[in-house]
């Protein structure tokens, strides 16, 4: 048997509705400033399917576009005005930055308050505390994705491959303040296929096409592909689709899966901003 | 061949000599107040195990004793009273709280540069993104005392026995920004044998005497137990010490393993708090 392909534009639409509604009984209108330095192309795509996504629930989406070499202090100062700007309800700052520029330096700055995609120090340690406030985004469509499919996590054995700041670290900490077992693994890992091949969820976020094939995956397993790389074939995750998609019990596909999700996931954390801005 | 036994007092008394020259060094005398609330016989023990530590190397430790059904309220102006005093160059907070206390609520009020357990969310932040600041005392004692015995971290496979925010969470996040391969287990998780028994290095810290035998452990791994309970037969670790050291490469012992270095560990952070309010 085939498993469950998820649907992730599907969920994200579900997602755009609720928050549509909601910002149409707000009295006013949330506004959110995207800080962008430089112009990365993959920046570029995400940026523009956000702003529609904005658009469409009524959230105004501003862009605030820096020069690629600007110095850090001015991109500071632009923080600092955004943070008091009372008409400014959430700041975010578009990855990749440029190479002179220190990126946790940057989100620092960020007041917790206005910080959209939850990557403060104040709300990191939120998180890890388990007194969740605003959480990263991509792990937040992670857990958007395993809620919508009522998995229980209490006891999973659960294999993150990513370790990063904005993915792996944070998704771990939220999988462990849900009582799921968590093993994390990345470019250093000895043996990957150990870990995942005993996992009844993986979540895979390195960015390295077809890495998880399905040796590595168990009978039933529910698999959540973060990765996104253009290749000469297509956009590819990190999942090779046809062969696991055999073995697995769930997966999501590669695009149409966690990318529209986190897209959406994006708006609730913009609402969240507005509500601590304003109410 | 039996285990290398690591003597966590002696790596204690080295600590404290460093720190005792260092603090002699210092223009001013760094002054440490610890809140405690009510009467816990085993915070006693260790309060009095820290206040000696602390005079032995010049650090001033002041407690302020509070009743055990003292408002939250009163607390955390007792805590905004210390973070004003320029005398005052670090606070902590005896766990643990009489049941009516948040200690959320209340560590948060600590103000993140005086904070010596690194437990306030700025500074759990900073731990979760790889900025290392102050890191809270457990995870600290055991990062040095893998330290001391010139442990490789880098892609080691670690089991982590404990998902507390003391001790288990902030401790992997801390492994993994070291790049080593973390497993986290707990109560919940269904087959601990399963994890330990592959793990290169396995740090316990649940308080069940004798969770680990000798079935959990590969050869020559290295057990940290941090665990610590009062039996009938004395103190004991999570550790069933007698079989797993016929296994295990090194082992920490209880008592006399970690216990002594977080003592002195408490120090170091002591130091920090004080330059970062005096410096």
């Amino acid at each position: 048997m085939s498993a469950k392909i998820i649907d992730g534009r599907k969920i994200a639409e579900k997602i755009r509705e609720n928050i549509k509604k909601e910002v149409a009984e707000l009295k006013t209108v949330p506004s959110i400033t995207t800080i962008k330095i430089g112009d990365d192309p993959q920046s570029n795509l995400y940026l523009k399917l956000r702003n529609k996504a904005c658009h469409e629930v009524g959230i105004k989406s501003t862009v605030l576009e820096l020069q690629k070499d600007i110095a850090e202090k001015e991109i500071i100062d632009s923080i600092k005005h955004l943070n008091n700007d009372k008409n400014v309800h959430g700041i975010m700052v578009q990855f990749p930055l440029p190479g002179h520029v220190n990126p946790e330096r940057i989100i620092r700055e960020i007041d917790p308050r206005k910080d959209v995609e939850g990557l403060t120090p104040y709300n990191m340690g939120e998180t890890l505390s388990g007194n969740e406030q605003i959480i990263p985004v991509t792990p937040l469509s992670v857990l958007t994705i395993l809620d919508h499919e009522k998995t229980q996590l209490k006891g999973k054995d659960i294999v993150v491959v990513n370790h990063s700041n904005i993915v792996g670290k944070p998704l771990s900490v939220l999988l462990l303040n849900r009582n799921a077992t968590v093993s994390i693994c990345h470019v250093y890992t000895k043996n990957l296929k150990d870990y995942t091949s005993k996992a009844e969820i993986i979540i895979s976020a390195v960015g390295v096409p077809k890495l998880i094939t399905k040796d590595h995956v168990k009978k039933d397993a529910f698999i959540i592909d973060v990765g996104i790389v253009k290749t000469t074939d297509g956009i590819c995750g990190d999942v090779d689709f046809d062969s696991v998609k055999e073995t697995a019990g769930k997966i999501t596909p590669v695009p149409g899966g966690v990318g529209p999700v986190t897209v959406a996931c994006s708006l609730i954390n913009m609402l969240k901003t507005y509500r601590l801005c304003v109410e």
